[in-house]
């Protein structure tokens, strides 16, 4: 049950309920988990161009020649690579940052890597960047400080638009979201 | 009871529980709520200009004369326009349409009201209108149809952004939004 608790989401009273299940009605589902952990554990680390979780040296998107590699998106995790893949008909390739900028939690732009990031901007291959770090105050100033790197090397830097969630109504939508929607309109 | 249930969200239990509280508890209370939906009820119609609830027969926003009489926002409701006005900085005027275009309802352009807003353009007073309709079918539908009312006449029409809200996480926003989010993508 303790062991069980290192999962997101389970306290106590959920690790019981797992611990008990596993022991009394599923048995070979544990063995199993057993053997995809273990496998999991030692084949998957991270690519060494994007930083993506991947059980090769280079993952299969950094190698795919029929994507755009002068296109790049920054984002934060590889849940978030995996959003965009499935949400987007991007055909560029990623580099996840694994966080972002926060200073107080005494993580700059050396603990985030940003000089390897750098180092591929200066290679010269990359024309775009879009940043896709959260919108989150952190993930806000990341965008900004590589945006800053971008334009010091002629790249140009994207944003994703911030505004209104599709299907949603203005009414319930909180004060922030709305004046930045406000301010960003589009020509129609 | 009965007659309390055309409070929206109000069903048999909770119009239960409202009557026996005004009965038992605050008499006091539900005489004051009678005189105020009685005065409400006489005095509170609609604009004739924006269409939005007022007391006046032309609203204390559209007769602001601090305002920019240019800069029209057009929006579905009245709860719109206290969001807008609330959440953002915007120092135009407004109109409410009271609803979206919806033919399978038998809701068009005319029964909408679109051809006082047609007038209302024809005027030449205005030189941008900005549409804040919902981000659903429908309000998309209906700021396209006044969008091409508006190019006909050589009028700036520009649509509220689309995209992430602030503060979320993009593993949690939906694939529909993060699409646009990344076609709407703005240099930075």
């Amino acid at each position: 049950m303790d062991a069980l608790r290192c999962l997101p989401g389970v306290g106590p009273k959920s690790a019981q309920r797992l611990a008990f299940h596993l022991l009394e009605r599923d048995r070979p589902g544990a063995y199993r988990l057993i053997k995809a952990l273990q496998a999991a554990l030692q084949s998957i680390g991270h690519c060494r161009l994007c930083h993506n979780l991947s059980e090769t040296e280079v993952c299969a998107l950094c190698l795919d020649s029929s994507r755009d590699h002068s296109l790049l998106c920054i984002i934060e995790t590889p849940a978030d690579a995996l959003a965009v893949e499935q949400a987007t008909g991007y055909r560029g390739i990623y580099y996840v940052l694994m966080g972002h900028l926060s200073p107080l939690d005494g993580i700059g732009p050396v603990e985030l890597g940003l000089d390897q990031l750098e180092g591929r901007l200066n290679t010269g291959e990359i024309r775009e960047i879009i940043l896709a770090t959260n919108p989150t105050v952190e993930g806000e100033a990341t965008a900004h400080y590589i945006a800053n790197m971008a334009r010091d090397r002629g790249i140009r830097a994207t944003r994703i638009a911030h505004g209104v969630p599709l299907g949603g109504e203005l009414e319930y939508i909180d004060g922030g979201t709305l004046s930045h929607a406000f301010s960003g309109r589009r020509e129609l």
